[in-house]
């Protein structure tokens, strides 16, 4: 079985998006990425962690405004504050979201040119409808680890695990534009396994730390783990079994798989967002 | 094989619409829907007639304004007037368009609040995300249609042929909505009829005529034919060869399925639009 690492990938996003933004800095105009958090959440703390080292690593200033314990109505002011504020080109709001709140009732706040990680209603229907978006940016980076390596998607079956606004249903639309057919499965999706046993390229992203066996996979089906849990003692694993080498062709890792590339897409967008 | 008629849901629809509107009225207000029309095509002359019909048996006022000919930039400064006039209450771009113009290019030139039939991408985003906005009125009319002859969707298997803003995408959402596992069919699609016979129901809208055979559906699978498919002698008929009754369990007729629901549902949109 082949690894479809996303290191490699993800260093060289990086390499660009480093020498554009030192271009800009050259220019006197200093990239900025605001993130919001509003949960304490575990995996939202590592994402954070994740999201200040890569804009540190491309020169990308990171701001995080902690608004944990704060009311929906409170982040979405400072969502539409940081909107107006020229200063700042990329905002993200980090979930999980406290219990209640949707992201997608807080993220219409969020200007869509500043848009990067495509959490804003308006951004997704662009992309579902072709036009120009910032696409959430761990949607684009499975398209993006894909076509690295050279796994093709045009004409093929490919089945998206979940059905989250955040990835699932954005992944779908742009596996559709790649000419994939897509198929969305679920929570309440009869059969799991031999639904996914379809997959030429399976993609997971549940949420839910070994969902994925090798009884779903197809012999041969490239598998792409979305998935980003972590255990009781800290460490960060994926929605896929690792036992499904056995029979997948090839493998996404996590840690070390989509998610490195995810923070290297997020910082280009940022940096286009700057030179726009 | 049982067929799933469309004209006594849409009768019933009407009914409620049309006593909203007179209710309306009564209050001085006169629910008014603009359909924008930029295409001489003869599919879509049948679906304004059908509208202008529809609007006539519910009390709403219909105005086209033809603007066939026109330029892109014409058509969008049009619809934002509409979008402006506090009379109108319901906007509907009718397609095709002209070649070299998508609909998500001028549809955002709508209110989303008078977006009748989910076109503006706004509105598509917001269907995508779980927020209130209208659907476009074929993809609700074939939930409404099977939610009628009580066909559930829950755990089951539905597959989509087409892949259009219009109708395909928009319905896979609202399929996924609704608990079932999604598969999005279209052109590029491999072993088409394969992917179809995993149908429990199987929704076609792709737009050619007789695309759908026997060989396409498995036994005893649910079909909703979307497509309208004006013939050489002025007929309407659908994407599905009307021999797929040997297999299939149930189908909706061309015409008299899911058009007579999806142009009740249009101003039930309107009407509700009106009274907002």
């Amino acid at each position: 079985m082949r690894l479809l690492p996303g290191r490699e990938l993800a260093a060289s996003l990086r390499a660009v998006t480093s020498a554009r933004s030192a271009e800009l800095r050259d220019a006197g105009l200093d990239a900025r990425l605001a993130v919001v958090t509003a949960s304490a959440d575990e995996a939202s703390g590592w994402y954070l962690r994740s999201l200040a080292a890569a804009a540190g690593k491309v020169g990308v200033s990171c701001d995080v405004v902690d608004l944990v314990g704060s009311a929906a109505g409170a982040v979405a002011a400072v969502l539409a504050k940081l909107s107006d504020d020229r200063g700042v080109h990329g905002i993200v709001l980090a979930t999980p979201l406290p219990d209640g709140t949707r992201l997608a009732d807080l993220a219409g706040a969020i200007d869509p040119a500043k848009d990067v990680d495509g959490a804003n209603p308006v951004s997704l229907g662009r992309i579902m409808t072709g036009l120009p978006a910032f696409a959430p940016a761990t949607a684009a980076a499975v398209i993006a680890l894909l076509d690295h390596h050279q796994v093709a998607l045009a004409g093929r079956r490919a089945v998206v695990v979940g059905r989250s606004a955040v990835v699932g249903k954005p992944l779908a639309h742009l596996l559709l534009d790649r000419d994939a057919t897509v198929t969305i499965c679920h929570s309440r999706t009869r059969e799991l396994a031999a639904v996914c046993r379809e997959a030429e390229v399976l993609v997971v992203a549940a949420g839910r730390a070994g969902l994925i066996g090798p009884e779903h996979v197809g012999a041969g089906a490239t598998v792409i783990d979305v998935g980003t849990n972590v255990t009781a003692s800290g460490e960060l694993i994926g929605d896929v079994d690792p036992a499904v080498a056995e029979v997948a062709g090839a493998l996404s890792p996590v840690p070390g798989g989509v998610g490195p590339v995810t923070t290297a897409l997020l910082m280009r967008h940022v940096v286009e967002s700057a030179a726009s």
